[in-house]
């Protein structure tokens, strides 16, 4: 073996086949990919067991990605039904998958997924461990917790999120500074009710290095959990929320120095206008780890409509230096998403990460819109269905309410902007 | 009659019945608002003929305002479905409504509205124009658009968009800079059209002292109009939209100086890094009047999901300082909006107008999230129904999808982590 991990080849100058790939999907030379690598700034989840895995990178420089979660559970327990999201999420364009499932047969849909995924999977170990250990939360040795990861790290799964940073120190600053929605990170709360049920410190914090040898041998890229992301726009930029990212900022470089590629992840609810600030600190006090954000919800009140509030805060923060968002769905809040949320979810998503791709001005972003806009001005709706970012939907609008002429639509019908644009330049007089 | 016009009554120190409406709904002192509207940061449009309207007031320090555009067209001629469409956007919490029909009896149908209606109305007397005058647009006699101004504001029209700014140096500017999508207004490629086959100057930048004299007669706020907003991502800030802005702020201090309150308008199609800085040139170039925006939309590539692209633009437009939110709905640039397509358009806005004002630090604002995630901390169902922004939409979602525990929701089931913390806090050991 000529390397372990991405970072470890990179570092050794050594092109893998998955940089590569990613040097031709974001348009970038192998000598400025490698050195992102090799700085941690970039990360291509490529477990060495997943071996149909595409290279995908997420970080500095990179188009923003998405992820799609997914996964069975006690009230999604068809595995035809996960694995049916799971193809249509990849048609759609998803980039990344996430597997939450917490119930039933997980190791067999776990495998049944990464023989068949050409992008990276990831998954949460905390999520599985009752299932897989066949005990109670409480009644976990710490040390099993491991036992969890490393099989899923087996099995080939190219990242994992671990709330590392919920150590007794982050404890101890979230009893000192009082928040509204407390910790409302599922791993999060489980790893917290386990330290408290326990009186343990935090067996992914404790053992952190054995967790980085796993991860080296497979290459998991680490994605460093925030189990103090806030619940609610009030408990935003907190001290509960600061001082872990701190700890994770500590982690990553523990992780770098074993060659352990990283992720960092972020809020979680939080205004509008501390969206930049948060961005700008993830990259300073995490030195420059790709920042995978979960919205940020702009707002608490919006039950039902959450994909366009993540859509919103997931925008200005990919604007602002987000690597990777994660999708929202509607059903946000309030059951499991099926295929439909599923949809609208990714389709908000690639809306937000694209927007930001054009602020960052990634190469190619604005081309696309400079594409669809040409299609616009000729009135070509053929080209506009081709370049919308999902064509289904605009073609049964449009099906839905044909109009009287065909170089118009039925919105402004005879007096379509550009229908009246193109005759008055083409020198008509009679309007 | 002591008062022409609100910003008359204003300078005057005259508290009007719409200000007391105002200074209640913003919580905001009658002096402190007096002064805004003297000094026309802040409009509250309120026709002298539209006599059951309630203050609504858009500008500076206000809570940031949505509006709902319907009407009756060639391909919705149906008074029954537009009023039916009028009382839902009235009742999800639309802040004005925009008449923009173009086809039929619309002065039946104008007069219906405004005889129901407690919130501003709108117009574009452009759209009813060639209906109203009963000939062809070329064949229209300059001052003959005048009568349809005036015939709207004695209808009691509080708010007419005018694109009075779309003069003879506008179009050299235009034809001096090359644009992608050239003029997407609908109002201002009908000017367009016109200037070109009469070769006369637009009449309302002509005529706009007798403009003035119809608006201050009624108290119709103006709208200037921007002809020349951009229409995709490629066209934005540039020196056609820019060069516009300047005329409109002189008409503004025009406007000022006849007590004719003004809004002007915005764009537009703009990528998300753009926004701030069109939000500081427009209090700048047009001298604090509110700002009245359409979209901005954040990219061009996703029709059928233009009230996304719209919220995240709109969002942070407000957070920067936009007033006023036109709403934007799924169905943009493909068909007309049906009552579905409205109510997500008018959600979306009002996302995007309470995202903004959180930032804002509008007062009241961040204490209704507050509310919504106590009831989500307390897992009180019942409450988070009565605080969402759109109770149906979830209260639809968990009736579909019954957790096994009351206290869950599918989404995370018995992983729930507001179920997990509230155990942990009140020290439970068994997990």
């Amino acid at each position: 073996m000529e390397y372990t991990t991405q970072m470890d080849a990179a570092k050794k100058g050594i092109v893998t086949r998955q940089m590569r790939d990613v040097a031709e999907r974001e348009h970038i030379g192998l000598d400025q990919l490698i050195d992102l690598v090799a700085r941690g700034k970039v990360a291509i989840p490529a477990n060495r067991n997943h071996t149909n895995i595409k290279g995908c990178a997420v970080g500095e420089r990179m188009s923003t990605k998405i992820n799609v979660n997914l996964g069975i559970s006690k009230d999604a327990s068809s595995m035809d039904d996960e694995i049916a999201k799971y193809r249509k999420a990849i048609e759609m364009g998803g980039d990344a998958i996430m597997d939450l499932s917490c119930f039933g047969k997980t190791k067999t849909f776990r495998r049944k997924l990464l023989a068949e995924c050409p992008v990276p999977i990831g998954t949460v170990p905390m999520y599985d461990a009752v299932g897989f250990l066949e005990k109670g939360l409480s009644h976990i040795e710490p040390r099993e917790f491991l036992e969890v990861f490393r099989a899923h790290a087996e099995d080939g799964v190219d990242f994992m999120t671990i709330h590392a940073g919920l150590n007794r120190r982050t404890v101890e600053r979230f009893k000192a500074n009082r928040r509204l929605t407390n910790i409302v990170s599922r791993g999060g709360s489980l790893i917290f009710a386990w330290m408290i049920s326990t009186g343990n410190e935090n067996p992914f914090y404790e053992y952190f290095d054995e967790v980085l040898d796993i991860a080296e041998k497979y290459d998991v890229t680490l994605s460093l959990g925030d189990a103090m992301r806030p619940g609610c726009i009030e408990d935003a930029s907190d001290a509960c929320q600061i001082g872990e990212l701190m700890e994770l900022g500590e982690l990553t470089l523990r992780a770098w120095a074993h060659n352990v590629q990283v992720m960092v992840e972020g809020p979680g609810h939080m205004p509008i206008d501390q969206i930049a600030a948060n961005m700008l600190l993830e990259k300073r006090l995490c030195h420059g780890a790709p920042f995978y954000v979960l919205g940020p919800l702009v707002t608490d009140v919006a039950p039902g409509y959450d994909h366009i509030t993540a859509a919103i805060g997931g925008a200005v923060a990919a604007a602002n230096g987000a690597d990777f968002l994660c999708y929202v769905t509607p059903a946000e809040h309030l059951r499991l998403p099926d295929l439909h949320d599923m949809k609208e979810g990714i389709v908000a998503a690639k809306i937000a990460a694209h927007a930001g791709d054009i602020a960052k001005g990634i190469p190619g972003a604005a081309q696309w819109d400079h594409r669809m806009s040409e299609a616009r001005r000729n009135i070509d709706w053929k080209a506009m269905f081709a370049e919308a970012i999902d064509p289904e939907k605009p073609r049964a609008y449009r099906e839905s309410s044909p109009p009287e002429h065909e170089d118009t639509c039925t919105m402004c019908g005879e007096m379509c902007a550009m229908r009246t644009m193109r005759r008055a330049l083409e020198g008509e007089k009679e309007f």
